[in-house]
């Protein structure tokens, strides 16, 4: 079945489009009134997550309620260590929390490999439903975190600011920090394609925590692996957000990957400088979204002059906040859609 | 009476030294056994900074144990929110925690002018001994935090990753944030130069998260604040770390004070490029401490060439971890020292 709307694939294959495609990280869950009735039905986020017609009914719902350009899976990055062998926990106010780490060779016993339809058979699923529900209207975007980011949650179980620990394995047992970072990107590699083929349209590779490595730790670590899933990866577009990783972008421009995200603090020439030929996604900063209405479509007005013509999907810098007003986010659409009017074409 | 050891002052008024000062941000407290010692005799983090003759202590430590170049003073950045009217709390283990914040005009009533002898005299008291006790064998740095930084704890209570309701209150707030932000500027002003009178002989601001904000708020509500700091703080030279915010270095290299602190994210030679006047005081990755004493003086060699001849205080990224042991710091120091031999001067 043909799309409708097929701005966001159009742009991501370089094409040229009337205006930018626009949908925003985190839209499905959090700010909808829609999406709390449905979440204080549940035990929890995860009921929400592995019940793939209650996870289609949010992902659709910002392409109703909001005019994305795209929806975006329901789920989370970490249901992939989960199907690794290390379950994790949402603790209300708190965050993620895997009762078991990786601290060990030993640990890695713990692991094994991804049989993406026996493992994460609920985000199959929930995307062949959605892709079904949205019968064409928008495309369907599927993701993952990259190796380094759930590496982060698997060796230090839980949220952290500089993500030290992490970085300490990285440094003083390098044989095994790479041997765990593989078999991450095995199964991040099999999941994206699982993705694909349960219908997935385009995907994101989400390195939340790019920003705690140095240039040095990058490139060991973490460019060699963005570069296989990128290589490995068929079938579907791929956008790679390495979130506060902007000194790296001459790097990432090298990455085969047709789109590159930008976040809120890299200001959008230097993103365009260092990665010419990239399709590039962003950056408003979310907080943004608490000012005026006026406020928002101002900053959107920036953005969109900045990054200019053309090779350009229009998004937050990160995920929206939970708390921000359905209707600043509705400004901030619509000033996108709007942009049609003053001749946005490549 | 003269000082033995004047590399950090001959380095920060841009004189050439043989080899450059090294330093390390949180080298007093944390790592050393010596401090553990007298820490875990006490009732808390507090009453190690409450009490003079202790924090004078722990504060030449590192100088007698580490030879480090400087001393700086053991205390904490959330002494002026306390002072100004808003106590903290250190929780083990969760990190600094306010049981009132700022959330709305009225909650301004909480908060004084801070004279900083009657308000921090513990503070003022601490340098005064320290200074006399170091007896000329280094110079002793003295510190506070940037207002967004004390901002941020004072809005949100404790530590954030990305400081959203900090950030919601710059935008939806913007009298409030403002008037906030100019009494800890105000309150900052007074207590460094006070410290200055108590004899710190350098200074050094941490905007710890600095990086929090993109180029539209840095603008608008950091850089006069600043500015008015660097400006209106006499008699020391000052040292102005803004972490994560290496996007704003060309703005950070209009700024009247002699030095910029540089992070571990930052190439070294964009830091050159952006701020080609001001000493540059950095940044190796305090995770390359994990590793072993040759990765350790390998990457030490390669922080210095980066940096070049001049103009240069080597020390961290950010505060040393922990969990780091203190033969490692030993080994970074003296791979300092070392590039004496290799004829480092300006």
């Amino acid at each position: 079945m043909s799309l409708q709307n097929d701005l966001l694939l159009r742009a991501l294959a370089g094409e040229s489009t009337p205006r930018p495609p626009v949908w925003l990280m985190r839209q499905a869950g959090r700010i909808l009134p829609e999406y709390r009735a449905i979440r204080s039905r549940l035990s929890g986020f995860k009921e929400l997550v592995e019940t793939p017609e209650l996870a289609c009914e949010v992902t659709i719902q910002p392409v109703d309620l909001l005019g994305v350009d795209a929806a975006i899976l329901f789920s989370d990055i970490l249901v992939v260590p989960e199907a690794m062998g290390l379950p994790y926990e949402l603790v209300e106010k708190v965050g993620p929390r895997f009762p078991e780490t990786i601290g060990s060779a030993s640990d890695l016993k713990r692991l094994h490999a991804v049989e993406p339809e026996e493992h994460l058979g609920y985000v199959m699923e929930a995307m062949r439903m959605t892709r079904k529900e949205l019968n064409g209207r928008v495309p369907l975007i599927g993701f993952a975190g990259a190796p380094w980011t759930i590496f982060c949650y698997m060796v230090e179980g839980g949220g952290s600011k500089e993500w030290s620990r992490a970085r300490r394995m990285l440094r003083s047992e390098p044989a095994l920090a790479e041997d765990l970072l593989d078999r991450i990107t095995e199964a991040t590699i099999l999941y994206l394609n699982a993705q694909v083929d349960a219908g997935a349209q385009a995907l994101q590779l989400f390195d939340s925590w790019a920003g705690a490595m140095d240039s040095d730790l990058f490139e060991r670590y973490s460019m060699p692996r963005l570069k296989r899933i990128c290589d490995e990866v068929k079938g579907a577009p791929l956008i790679v957000f390495a979130k506060g990783a902007g000194w790296q972008m001459d790097r990432l421009s090298e990455l085969s990957c047709p789109a590159l995200g930008v976040d809120w603090h890299m200001p959008i020439a230097e993103a365009r400088r260092r990665a010419p030929e990239h399709v590039l996604q962003g950056n408003l900063d979310p907080s943004v979204l608490y000012g005026t209405e006026a406020e928002v479509r101002a900053a959107t007005q920036r953005m969109l002059s900045h990054f200019g013509r053309g090779r350009y999907v229009a998004n937050l810098g990160h995920g929206v906040y939970p708390d921000i007003h359905p209707d600043r986010v509705r400004a901030f659409i619509d000033e996108v859609k709007q942009s049609a009017h003053i001749g946005n074409v490549n």
